[in-house]
């Protein structure tokens, strides 16, 4: 490719509205455009990354026996209802109606239609397992798309489907996966970590993550360095101290507490507790069929709720903080007065059901103190099994750096952002179930077929190459994944003898299977230095004035290592530092 | 690949609601499945015979300089207002509304975003030429979509567009498309022919489409054997007979013609008239911002009128035929009485403007009958010129076979029924004059840029070629885009000796860089040469019986020929045969 004839419209400032690194080097090295909120135009260089991308996910997933579908991004909503998803997907999904006023929908995940043409064609244990897979575009109507292309509205997801007469089956099939998730990351330059994640609106028993630590992501996860326990902050646990308590009254004692309003609050009144000894009583709305459900959420006084926790608890049922009027009418106090002691019976007063979610920590504590369910009362000498009516016990805490890990003795947990570049999850027989796919059995028994779904997103495996390979010059790519595998930069182009020797050493080069990029551009040198240094190809071959003795530069973009070879040598080298910084 | 492990549902009977060849085999063959009407999903076998396709096309783009870019399929409603498209692409393109309300819609084609794109990155002639292209996925609105993949909702293109800072640089574009267009069609084994289009909501000069020869096909193409000329019907022209008229009247003269409501009637009628010798009025209602408006449309009796010339003809507005009360509000009388011939009068009086466009085969005829906008009478001696106020001469006549070529002298003319596979469209400035899409000329003079549109669908190109290439058996994929090059057939997979001389063929057939299938299957004979057949895998290897002598059989899906060759031989056969069959 000739620069001079190639769409590369690189910036020479940051762009103002982009925040993170990968964001901003994307636009600057020419790669993307925005056409609106998170929905974005791919220019040439940025494709020609995307494709080696692809090319490695398809190598990788055919090696485990995958096959290579292409599902409609338009989907009809009957095969969503079958799901229970068309409801469950909320504002995320994008729906349209026909010219004939048919509800149709674009694609968040291709579950359904899968599953559908699982159901239709597979009838015996005989034609399974099976591994399907689609490199697709994917339409997702994000709240708040940002970050370039780390939250977008419309990206290309490499997302497949495993099939297989029983858990088993779905365990080597998850397995592969794995494996195979771990041979792309790592051929794309990205380091990782794989973690135990929350498998949210796809359902099933397990999930992991693949996390590349950045702080570009939007993620938390929690890593233990002893063990290499590692999970997202929403599915992560941790071993904290015990505490011991001393009795209390035989029942607990309503005290007043004017002005209180928050846990620290009561840590400084005179005869309060500190926040330890102290229960978090939170009410939140559980979405239902007929409408939202009240719940109590109890926490130890100084941890904190992670919402996803409490709605995996829940069994994936979407909530959200329940409003002030919402609380008065259910318990008749305010937020900061509340405490679980006969809550039941206060709202059952009131009409209302009421759902008790307590935590773990929670669990044998006694001697406690929350509110009273009357504004500027509190209770005193609670124990919670005694003096409380918990339906049910679940871990609902965010876990905090410096925690205890769960799985090790002397592990301590740290936490850290991250971007998820890949998950992958065993759904069960979530979808076979309620699409009714089922296959014989080898005895002739009619099963659900045993699933299991895995995802990556292209452009954030771009995206996170960035984050993770950048100067303050630009972009420095993985080889594997690099646009180009070298620039041939000629640094004056009306030198007849260097613009000779630059287009000697293209066609040789290509001669030789290598991608190049030849920079034949009527600019300066330094010009063109800048924009390779920016657009971040591993290697430039500089034809200057030293073409004089039949010699050009090597410069290795990585370590900006210089050197002088000659001309009729230049291949021959470049192909040696290729294999040298093969990992 | 294993077929005992491979995704091929074939079927055994013909889909009922299958009517083209190419539907039913695309079903039959385990290719594709509908999801909701015009919109499929695309099993592995066709995934592969596509993906060859799109690598040819990749190819031949690349050759002529085309740059590989991926656009949203989400594309914001204000560009698309710019263009004056929103409006114009009626119920065709789908629309949406996100999550805050703002108007989207799915892209039919990409003029906007490309010219968005180039308006806001290009700034110099240097910058140019510039060809871009992408393989995406668009979405129309199709009122009727049928014939499996042959008008569907949701497709592949390969759309191209070309930005040249004069004419002479659109012609160029132009004509690298045309060749690369054909060399794409020649290597994926369809005969095609280029015919002269209508430009219709593209807008532009010029435009050509690439037709297959197919009963499958929707358009019409006509053709002359004798010097090439070929047009789409919709733009075809021809040479009729000239008419000789007696001198008429000295003004039309009404007459009673009680019952007479047809052309033809009035043939049969006393003292009618034949019907090259009659006016046909047609009354059509055109789009407008302020609603519809009336025109008529005169041919000779003989003549029918294309719906798309008279579109054309009024600069690619669209039309509809007037209801009959619209019909009698404008003219008080009925479809079978109407008449140009003071139609604009009554039509005023009655307070509508009226706009009469005529067909040129009506020039310069005198002595013509019509009717008298009056029920029930007609009148004669109408000289068209002189007594009816023709706005606009133009052709609005449908061509039949049997006339005369309009290019050479002896020429005759035939219609067929054709497939559109590609088109290419010279657009000149109207995308870049109405988004403001310029550069600064060598002159430093500021001109919108010249574009060209390009288009191949994908799906298209793989029916047509089966539409082409079958026979009672099922497909036969030219070799180019077969998705397999060869199927290793093991008549009895339980006989060990058959298995192994399969595996070792497969493996030695793969390693000498081939496509193969293995069949594999614990099937029957028959059932295997049967679905090998359907699937239309263009060489098969049988290994049957005669391994004990060392021999399996080659043969070919095309010309159904089979011969024996020694198992080690196998590969240095197949070789020569594939070198032999290209083209």
């Amino acid at each position: 490719m000739r620069w001079s004839h190639y769409f590369i419209p690189t910036l020479r400032e940051d762009p103002a509205d982009a925040e993170v690194v990968s964001h901003k080097l994307l636009l600057r090295a020419g790669m993307v455009r925005q056409l609106a909120a998170g929905i974005y135009s791919y220019l040439p260089l940025a494709y020609r990354v995307m494709q080696k991308i692809m090319a490695i996910i398809r190598e990788e997933m055919n090696r485990i026996g995958g096959q290579e579908f292409l599902l409609p991004a338009l989907n009809p909503r009957e095969i969503w209802e079958e799901s229970g998803r068309w409801t469950a997907m909320g504002d995320n999904m994008f729906r349209l109606r026909d010219r004939k006023g048919a509800d149709l929908c674009l694609g968040m995940t291709h579950e359904e239609v899968f599953t559908a043409i699982a159901r239709d064609e597979l009838r015996s244990y005989r034609q399974l397992p099976q591994i399907w897979y689609q490199i697709q575009t994917k339409f997702r109507d994000e709240p708040r798309p940002k970050s370039g292309l780390l939250r977008v509205r419309q990206f290309i997801m490499k997302d497949s489907y495993s099939f297989d007469v029983d858990r088993a089956g779905l365990d080597r099939a998850y397995e592969l996966h794995r494996e195979a998730y771990c041979r792309i990351f790592d051929r794309c330059g990205l380091k990782y970590t794989v973690v135990e994640a929350s498998s949210g609106a796809m359902g099933g028993s397990e999930s992991s993550e693949f996390m590349v630590r950045t702080e570009a992501g939007e993620d938390m996860i929690v890593v233990c360095e002893a063990c290499g326990y590692a999970a997202n902050l929403e599915k992560a646990t941790s071993r904290i101290a015990p505490i011991e308590d001393a009795p209390g009254p035989d029942a607990p004692e309503e005290f007043p507490t004017p002005g209180v309003r928050t846990i620290e609050d009561l840590t400084v009144f005179p005869g309060g507790a500190p926040a330890d000894r102290q229960i978090k009583t939170l009410v939140y709305m559980m979405s239902a069929e007929d409408g939202p459900r009240p719940l109590l959420a109890l926490l130890r006084g100084d941890h904190q709720l992670h919402e996803t926790k409490l709605s995996d608890a829940l069994g994936g049922v979407a909530v959200r903080p329940a409003h002030p009027d919402e609380i008065r009418d259910l318990l008749g106090a305010s937020a900061g007065s509340l405490g679980g002691v006969r809550a039941k019976e206060i709202a059952r007063a009131r009409g209302r059901e009421l759902r008790i979610v307590a935590d773990l920590a929670l669990r044998g504590r006694r001697n406690m103190t929350t509110g009273a369910n009357r504004d500027d009362y509190h209770l005193r000498g609670v124990d919670v099994e005694r003096d409380i009516a918990v339906d049910q016990w679940a871990d609902l805490r965010i876990v905090n750096s410096g925690e205890g890990c769960p799985r090790c003795e002397g592990g301590t947990l740290e936490v850290f952002k991250a971007l998820e570049v890949g998950h992958i999850f065993k759904l069960g027989t979530k979808y076979s179930e309620s699409m009714g796919a089922t296959v014989l059995t080898p005895e002739g028994k009619e099963v659900p077929i045993v699933m299991g779904s895995y995802g990556i997103g292209v452009e954030r495996v771009m995206a996170a190459a960035i984050e993770l390979h950048h100067d303050a010059d630009g972009i420095i790519w993985p080889e594997t994944i690099a646009p180009f595998d070298v620039i041939v930069t000629v640094t004056n182009i009306k030198d007849d003898r260097m613009r000779e020797a630059g287009e000697r050493l293209y066609a040789e080069l290509r001669g030789a299977g290598f991608d190049v990029l030849l920079d034949d551009r009527d600019e300066r040198a330094g010009v063109k230095f800048k924009d390779a240094d920016l657009i971040g190809v591993p290697y430039r071959l500089t034809v200057g004035k030293k073409i004089a003795d039949g010699a050009v530069e090597i410069f290795q973009r990585r370590t900006k290592r210089a050197s002088e070879v000659r001309l009729s040598e230049a291949v021959a080298r470049l192909r040696e530092l290729k294999a040298q910084s093969r990992p």
